[in-house]
């Protein structure tokens, strides 16, 4: 099987694995327990709060650990506009974020919060002209995501925060697709919230975290809970954070050394497209934004990506059609149509993304698969031509 | 170290530990995605749900994945609360219940719902009369935990929710702390819904479940949710959710001979307690109530629990004073107020829990600690009396 779904998760990197089996056998004690098993957990713990706080310029007190990237992005913006004053009501979002942030806007909204939505401009950028329009003076909090998960257009964040910084509004990012993959901080981005996911980087499912800026006041959206703080409750899973923790060392130490893999990986793709005379187009090739260059977000005309994605997984390769957490839906993918593309052409959509075991052999596999299906397709005209 | 704070949370049995290794090996891929890699990890994620659900009497189509017992519980009864026909509004619950239930009771309050509480009788146990007592033609929902984390009183949920039906209310059951330490049938005990927790049962954690019967009309906390048939947002943790199954697998395969075990322990302690004239005494010693066999919650005079735990702590004897999910909070437990002790009284209780590793042996040691805590207070009155 050749893996090239990447952004969507990914398998578990060595010194993760070794960490979640190790802390599984001999850590089990609850973190909130008063006697030395408690005692031992909590360290375990407070250690991975203070290697993921510091890998993003924070400090542990601000790090808060949730059960993945779609909860973190649910509680930190819940929880910020709980804490926000009186008389601040609104929230300001895009609509190329995440399913979990669009329905997090949707439930907000349900209590009683109002929402207003940024589209990106044609380049798939959230401007400051964009953002400004939106703003009212009784928004509180802003969330736009750092990077798209199936165009990996990167946000112009640290612009962005300076608008926000200035009007006295909070920024949320969700940086679960970026985390591990860009360098990160808090400061530089000017953010005074960050989600991020522990499988996106090589590390287990069913762990998260959330930072907020320890200087920035949020409420429980859980009354009476005790556990981080407050932030979230449930019985911590303190494996899971210290496998997080290591694989988040891991990969940040390959950082650069992976992101030049991924730059090659994509160009060696492009120039083979062409060389190859295929019909695959990259979505926005024409944008002036910075990609994440293990995102390559695609059509491949005139086959709908459903298509695509099924006779390439028949061949062995697994790409997709968009993000995972709205597969089977039968929209398309509202980060596309956002862009100005018609429904029709944003079913033609797929996602190829690269990972750390990614090979030139395997970008030449896939495009021998596209290769065939563009083949039989021009076979396929020949013959109705001829019948 | 003597672990004896087994019901706040358990070391991992080997086959899920087996389990969990093997799978966050092999099967990484998003259980959503459509791809091959997808497919196997959906597989792995059916025949867990089955397993799980089967274990309880159920169907497989009822059962939902979440990150743990808490968030079990929250998500159970907002689906269900949000399922109710229009004019159901009132909520009943216990004042025993776990602290994620009374959150999750203060949270609908704050969104329209209305809330009742049941206190327990002298024994500990929910009357069918108090139940009915708190019923209103708006009742639409009530959940009764099916034992107490600290004093191990089993509800007779099965009488209860005979009242419960003929009036058309639902029965939500949190049954973290008996799911594979007592039979759970769920047509037996007549519930409509129910909650677990994978590390409670020697399982990983952050991985948890809510079973609801699949003619139940429940509804979506989180809007557009695709992930578990939308009932949780959010990457499913495949490899936690097979360790579960694993785990429940085996303990379930145990449970009458353990359960044989713990009260053999539990006879053993109380014999031995008397025999060396030590001031132990058990919480609810006269009560009628069945009590989970593991649980023993008890009060050690005149000393505050919180002493009686870390003096045990000194001598490498791991109890606890309640429930992990308030520790360190300065308000005793409302589990034992509720019982009719004395606030002075409650913040001398302590619990020792039972588990798979635990020996007769322990259970001296822990005498041990607990003689020599009396004989110095004796020591320290005579000195006292002398001066």
């Amino acid at each position: 099987m050749i893996y090239l779904d990447y952004a969507a998760t990914t398998p578990m990197c060595e010194p993760a694995l070794t960490a979640l089996q190790k802390l599984s056998s001999d850590i089990y004690a609850n973190s909130r327990s008063l006697h030395d098993g408690g005692e031992m957990a909590n360290r375990i713990l407070d250690y991975s709060r203070e290697q993921l706080a510091h890998s993003i310029g924070g400090q542990a007190n601000g790090l808060y650990f949730t059960s993945g990237g779609s909860e973190s992005n649910w509680l930190a913006i819940y929880s910020l506009l709980l804490g926000l004053p009186k008389g601040k009501r609104h929230f300001v979002t895009t609509t190329v974020e995440h399913p979990s942030i669009i329905s997090t806007a949707e439930y907000v909204k349900q209590i009683g919060f109002e929402v207003s939505f940024v589209a990106p401009d044609k380049n798939g950028l959230i401007t400051s002209e964009a953002l400004l329009n939106k703003l009212r003076p009784d928004t509180g909090l802003v969330s736009i995501q750092h990077a798209n998960s199936e165009t990996g257009v990167i946000q112009p964040l640290a612009e962005l925060s300076c608008e926000l910084k200035e009007r006295g509004i909070l920024l949320h990012t969700d940086a679960v697709q970026t985390f591990g993959k860009l360098p990160i901080n808090i400061l530089q981005l000017g953010v005074d919230a960050i989600s991020f996911a522990s499988h996106k980087i090589y590390g287990p499912k069913g762990i998260g975290a959330v930072y907020i800026r320890p200087d920035v006041f949020w409420k429980p959206v859980f009354p009476h809970t005790s556990h981080e703080k407050g932030f979230r409750p449930g019985t911590v899973n303190v494996p899971g954070a210290g496998a997080f923790a290591a694989a988040a060392e891991w990969i940040i130490k390959r950082q650069d050394q992976q992101s030049q893999k991924y730059e090659h990986l994509r160009k060696r793709l492009v120039c083979d497209v062409k060389e190859q005379k295929l019909s695959l187009q990259p979505a926005l090739s024409n944008s002036t934004a910075k990609i994440l260059p293990h995102i390559f977000g695609c059509f491949f005309p005139p086959y709908e990506g459903q298509y695509v994605m099924l006779e390439s997984n028949r061949k062995g390769i697994c790409l997709s059609t968009g993000t995972a957490c709205s597969a089977e839906k039968q929209e398309p993918s509202q980060a596309l149509t956002s862009l100005g593309y018609s429904k029709e052409k944003a079913r033609q959509f797929i996602r190829i993304s690269f990972g750390y075991e990614t090979t030139d052999a395997d970008i030449a596999s896939l495009l021998q698969v596209l290769k065939q299906l563009q083949k039989n397709k021009k076979g396929a005209a020949a013959i109705a031509r001829r019948s």
